[in-house]
């Protein structure tokens, strides 16, 4: 795995494994909840990643677009399809999506090289 | 038809001629460009109008959700599939998305009713 | 009751109906740890609706502000203490915030009349 | 004068009157300061309105749109200059600005009415 | 102290010696009233320093969240009431606000660990 | 050319060739526009800059503010001048954009210096 995606995975972590052991229970709640609402439904985890994935860029959170990412990529979301989902999130957001696109696009590569 | 979607269509047509009047070609091109990103591509138009609609809950701009709902009116999103949009938006946006929410469902329910 | 206030509670009432009513898990369980969220705890319930007050403000939300402004009144918020919430979100958050401080005033002055 | 323009300053006189009748300090020297951003000095106060426009636009907020239409009116910035701010917030901005562009350029147009 | 903290203290004394020393009258006042903002009034200190710090969260300014982290740190708000800070700005913003919670956490451990 | 400057410039040709290589058509067309939108018209294009400049501060991109600083400076805009940006900005946006403004006037001094 690249370092890029690794020292991501174990940031959030160590992090979580912090907030978490804290015990205060609404936030406990709502992470749960987070990753209910990405399960197989009326609509597929896919389409639902890449839901997630287009609200965290026109956000523009970029830790949020590289947990999504990684969920894409696990889902086999082509990468043709995920540049449409770009492409949404930067005609709906702006060009101050972009810098956020090139982060997006560079932890992509990473995955696509990670796989093979 | 009801007046809250006539109404809604009416404004948006009466206004958009005066802009386009105006013959700023910027504005003019990113209208055209608008178009093109929900046509059918790697993604289908209806998972396209969908992404178009969560970007716009999380983003609160109740114009484009109510643009983005009869694009998925049209293209047979069911009530199940629109609510787990919702359900997205509502996560990753928060609480400041419900108020947003109340309306889209609001207009979601004359969409279905204008069908009959 | 003054008219602003009583239509914006029956609208909330009215709509949330429609959407509880649809059965989407997510959005329930949102719904429902949103109100855990206000409940005494570390902090009192008092602290808490004015840190979900300036919130609201500073991502500019008046239906979110309007509620939070109704249970502040109801906790007995002075008049003082609450323009002291608004002043923090005036100058995290700026004079774009200035337009809903005017409409949080107009619905705080009914519901320091509604009282009489 | 148009009501939409009467409306809009009758509203904001009103409120203005009623938040600084409760004398919190900060907030008056907030206001007293957002004047003076907005007079002549290196750049002058039509190019500093356009600032305080585009800035509005892109935040989205209407009713501080609508406020800096009124000084760019004043200040004679041309239609043909407006639309170049209006393509500048829609291009930053993306197309969540469009629904705040139609209701800056109808508000445009009756302040361009109101002179004849 | 950390090297986190002192390294966000020093960037911050450095660069506010930059821009002051431009004399630019509206930023100087604007940052005299941001101080003026948290000084004890009709609520208190600890509690302003709460306000602040929820509005940070839900506007999603890293710097602006270690600001208050260190003030309410200073002003001995604990643990328990810290984190029901981070739940209100969790649920009201939304999973978006995950990834500042977890650098706000990493920054509150080393608040904590350096009083010691 | 400072350390600080050439990163950033080499980070965002190295992504911008990784992005336009995957031959999104919606992609490339936003990006031609957004050029386009900068170029001389009714306004000139120091005055269009000043206008990217302060959408992308009050929307807190820093890669968008870097990107338009360097134009600024390559259009010659003053010191001066730019701080009235920046004061516009603080005020429209409020305090959460001081972080920014810090990255801001850092990176403003290396243009300046790389200059002599």
């Amino acid at each position: 795995m690249s370092e890029l995606i690794s020292e991501f995975n174990s940031y959030r972590e160590k992090m979580n494994k912090v907030i978490l052991g804290k015990d205060n229970l609404v936030l406990k709640r709502l992470w749960n909840l987070d990753t209910n609402t990405y399960e197989d439904g009326a609509l597929d985890k896919k389409t639902k990643e890449m839901l997630g994935l287009v609200a965290s860029m026109v956000l523009r959170c970029d830790d949020c677009i590289r947990y999504h990412l990684g969920k894409c990529h696990e889902l086999n979301v082509s990468t043709d399809e995920l540049y449409e989902v770009f492409a949404v999130a930067n005609i709906v957001g702006g060009t101050i999506v972009i810098p956020h696109t090139r982060r997006a696009a560079e932890y992509w590569e990473e995955l696509e090289n990670s796989n093979r």
